[in-house]
């Protein structure tokens, strides 16, 4: 078993990543694929004339206030993005994908955070109002039983509160929640760079291996989206999976190059 | 088996009709709910300031043309309130439910329209560029999976093109072909009235059966929206399902009422 994580984003080689999945699937390896939506959020908020709200929590991670009408807006975008990637696997990749989030049958559920504690100007101040979540629990019956049937799911990144409603979740944490559940042995992160840099300007700085202990040393080099993605790689490692790469999404066969080790690979046991 | 469709329209007892499905599911009857998004895509290509084009068939059917970003609107549209009614139903009626379109698992399959021959100012023409679709297919596996796992599928209507892209399908017709793939006894059309009138002004015109042979003169009756109502009432009876009711979605039991006979119901077998 086998989860990937991809960005919402523009240059992510979606139709090599199809046909990467379904060799995999055709070989007998079931795959589920995460997808994010920031992209295709910011877009839709953009053309509906509502402005993004970014702010820095006090932990240091940048995230967006999703107030109800960006819950909305992230449903509508991170949902009709998950339908173009679930014909598209079936298109290019000969898959018989079926697009889910963690609100159907509860698969993903999340306690709503409501208060964002932030940074702004310097001075730490509470947000509310907050319609993202955070992970509590992960229920593979649906996953499970989508797989046991030969399909192959598409998850977007939406968790269902206690309450019953619809969340906004972090895509790259719900796909490592996802893989612990699972049993995954590997989790693959597609991304905008070749993999963790040492320095992000440089593409040749690229760190290959990273052993579980040496995690916090290679948090150094991480900004910005980066630094959550590494979070994401800890709690997968922290479970079932055994080996984590962040590898480059622009590339001809993102997903099989990935899992050749081209990229920067995680991994439990000690070695380096 | 039983199938409901619903409208996508404001006053619609959503709440209410969760609860039915609800207490149908508990008493060991699966459902299948299917929903359409006029209302839902109207509203977000209003808010995007995009126009609707609405246009008349030659055989005399209205309908909205659908180019490339209508089909975006109409999916992000479709998607989100199926969001919205899965979560709805797991909340309020305690049902394992899953959000599908026909895309997922090449569930509906649809033809392309591409060409629509319209009616303009008395004048016949071809309008080109159009994204919707005519059914050509149910593949009933991933439905059956669904509900032999215990779960409530919730259906969008978007289908696949041969060509593997999304279409927007009629969602009355949908579940027609649904119910007749499924083998299901029953279809329920939840509506805003009471059922089928002699006249659309008045309420208490209500036809309250129809016998199969009775529907050409029933379909007099019918203006708008009711026209492919009844066209779907005939593909319904055409095959395995027995018994339709258009009923009022505005009911406090909006679904155990029609269940009862309180509506429009249209039977096979020459009962009148």
């Amino acid at each position: 078993m086998l989860v990937v994580k991809i960005g919402g984003g523009a240059g992510i080689a979606y139709e090599a990543l199809a046909g990467d999945i379904g060799r995999l699937v055709a070989e007998g390896k079931p795959v589920i694929l995460v997808h994010g939506a920031s992209d295709a959020t910011n877009e839709l908020a953009g053309a509906l004339g509502r402005p993004l709200r970014l702010v820095t929590s006090v932990s240091g991670y940048q995230t967006r206030y999703t107030d109800r009408e960006m819950l909305d807006i992230f449903i509508m975008a991170s949902r009709a993005l998950n339908t173009r990637l679930t014909a598209q696997l079936q298109r290019v990749g000969g898959v018989a994908a079926v697009g889910v989030s963690g609100v159907d049958g509860a698969m993903a559920s999340a306690r709503r955070k409501d208060v964002l504690k932030i940074v702004e100007q310097g001075r730490r101040r509470i947000l509310r109002g907050d319609h993202s979540g955070k992970l509590t629990r992960i229920n593979a019956n649906l996953l499970d039983g989508l797989i046991r049937l030969g399909f192959t799911p598409v998850v977007a990144p939406i968790a269902l509160s206690e309450q019953g409603e619809p969340l906004n979740v972090d895509a790259d944490r719900l796909a490592a929640a996802i893989a612990n559940e699972m049993a995954a042995e590997t989790v693959v992160y597609l991304t905008h760079a070749p993999g963790l840099l040492r320095d992000p300007e440089e593409p040749d700085s690229l760190i290959r291996r990273v052993a579980i202990e040496h995690l916090p040393r290679a948090r150094s080099f991480a900004q910005g989206r980066m630094r959550i993605k590494l979070l994401a790689v800890e709690e997968a490692l922290s479970g079932a999976v055994t080996a984590v790469t962040i590898g480059d999404a622009r590339r001809s066969h993102p997903l099989l190059d990935a899992l050749s080790g081209r990229g920067t690979v995680f991994s439990r046991g000690g070695v380096a």
